[in-house]
């Protein structure tokens, strides 16, 4: 089989090397037969493209290789697109796709460092660390105290393997969880799982609400004016999801009134995010830039072990277990 | 036994309450007989201490009423001062306080916010937080990926209820802990335990240093230009001791110099830090107003039930817990 690994240009800390491809076969031994070639040129991926059944990528790859209308004629054999991203929202909509190639995201990768995160947030938000960086950056001394996080309720949007993490963690530290996805169905670190129709109804309990749902047409916007005064007064929020998920002016304006207590970000809209916006100096809003979830020690090792676990799965005629469904964009 | 409450003027949030009172009573149904007065003013200190066995008091309180030479002639009753701090270094030198008075500090409410506490600086520095906070104060978007704490090294000096509730934090998330104390005896949440005397050779292994120590003549200074020198390269520090356990314009300097990687502190010299201090727009140096280990929902309560058990204690005539020896200053 022949796979075909395109590292963006210029990319130096997250790059897929040999070293890690070799490490990575060696835990999994019962695959093998690959041909495997690596590159960040236009060279490189002009020489391989046109043999790979596989390619490993990144969503911008994918985005600036594949425009609608290429596939399958630039590359006739190819069967699986992996990406190294958990969302795949910047490859919607889907119709750059055709049916017959097997589109994988990288979900699971970034549950350890994601669920970290996670939990540093909701403990931020609970000591008002972002209340305390504001004061810092006028320096000012301004005592404000905090309670612990046991007994409190936080309410979890999306309960994949970030959401997932984030609950387990909630839970060990005495939390009352409220999970929310589209199946209502029972999760073990969570106390209660409602389907997403049922938000409004779980937003007045939620003093911390943490969104770590994909970006898709259903939730683009999901936290809007209305939603925010659904919630309890002073309540903090944690966005790990995607900043489209959120209306960012609404959350400036919601702390602004003292609607919000503070909120952790780890996206913004746009991304980067420019000098001078509003997100930057609304006093309480902690911007993090986009690094709440890939650890540069285990990245690519997990990454290549969820395509292994994936490629077995083929192997084997089993489900490919990140398959992405271009319908529901994840 | 008459027990009076001398709440500091002024205070709003953790002035300790009949109603609390009456509601410690009530879990320790053993304990009664008590005649207990509160005051916040000169009157009703003037009033209760003339006939006060016993007194619950801030340190800053009992630095102001019990100056050297004041006792016993202004309380000729007293048998027992206990403090709603667990450092007392501000009443140090003891020279002030006969010898047949109880010295009560308040360890051990501190410890589940101040765990809590712990683990999120040990988080935060992880992920860079304090380096992120000082980009967000010119508005500029630097990713900057961290790793999760599973495997890394933290020290933590002083094994109190503070430091050992962080090690038993920092031992959850997989961390090796080093404990450093003036005793070497093993700690159940630390994998080593060393003397103080030690400390230079552990050093070199703390990828992480959380300071939680009480300031004595002993501590005072400890971490030094020539100790922050023996830490690795990128070393991440934490102090939730009191400002003058560390060399502050050191800790500055190494954060300039890039040996240390990111400072998360809860205490300054002075306090309150006034505006201009070098701490406060040092890169890297993230400054918290001293509010890392008082949760106002719980700790007038754990106060009270730290102050029976010792009461309980003397009734029965055991050493009382919290005892602080005025020759070691904690």
């Amino acid at each position: 089989m022949r796979i075909h690994v395109q590292n963006p240009a210029g990319e130096e800390i997250f790059p897929v090397t040999p070293a890690q491809w070799a490490a990575a076969l060696a835990r999994h031994p019962d695959l093998g037969g690959f041909a495997v070639s690596f590159a960040d040129d236009d060279a490189g991926f002009a020489a391989a493209i046109p043999e790979a059944e596989v390619v490993l990528t990144w969503t911008k790859v994918v985005k600036q290789r594949f425009a609608s209308g290429e596939l399958p004629g630039v590359a006739p054999k190819l069967r699986v697109i992996a990406c190294t991203s958990a969302g795949l929202d910047r490859l919607a909509p889907f119709d750059w796709l055709p049916p017959d190639i097997l589109l994988l995201n990288n979900r699971g990768t970034h549950a350890a460092k994601a669920g970290e995160f996670a939990l540093m947030s909701l403990l931020m938000l609970a000591t008002h660390i972002p209340k305390i960086t504001t004061a810092q950056r006028v320096e000012r001394w301004a005592p404000i105290f905090g309670s612990v996080l046991s007994g409190r309720t936080v309410c979890i949007v999306g309960l994949g393997s970030i959401g997932g993490a984030a609950a387990r963690h909630a839970r060990h530290f005495g939390m009352r969880v409220l999970g929310v996805r589209n199946s209502p169905a029972p999760h073990p670190d969570c106390d209660e799982v409602h389907p997403t129709e049922a938000l409004d109804q779980v937003l007045p309990r939620a003093e911390f609400l943490l969104l770590a749902c994909p970006l898709t047409p259903a939730t683009r916007g999901l936290i809007d004016a209305r939603r925010i005064g659904l919630l309890p007064h002073g309540a903090k929020l944690v966005n790990m999801a995607r900043g489209a998920v959120w209306d960012q002016d609404a959350v400036c304006d919601a702390l602004d009134a003292g609607q919000l207590d503070g909120v952790v970000t780890d996206v913004a809209v746009p991304e980067p995010l420019p000098t001078g916006h509003r997100l930057w100096r609304t006093p309480g809003m902690l911007v993090v830039p986009h690094v709440s979830s890939d650890d540069p020690q285990t990245y690519n090792d997990g990454t290549l072990d969820i395509l292994f676990a994936n490629l077995r799965a083929l192997r084997d005629g089993r489900p490919a277990p990140n398959r992405v469904d271009p319908a529901r964009g994840y």
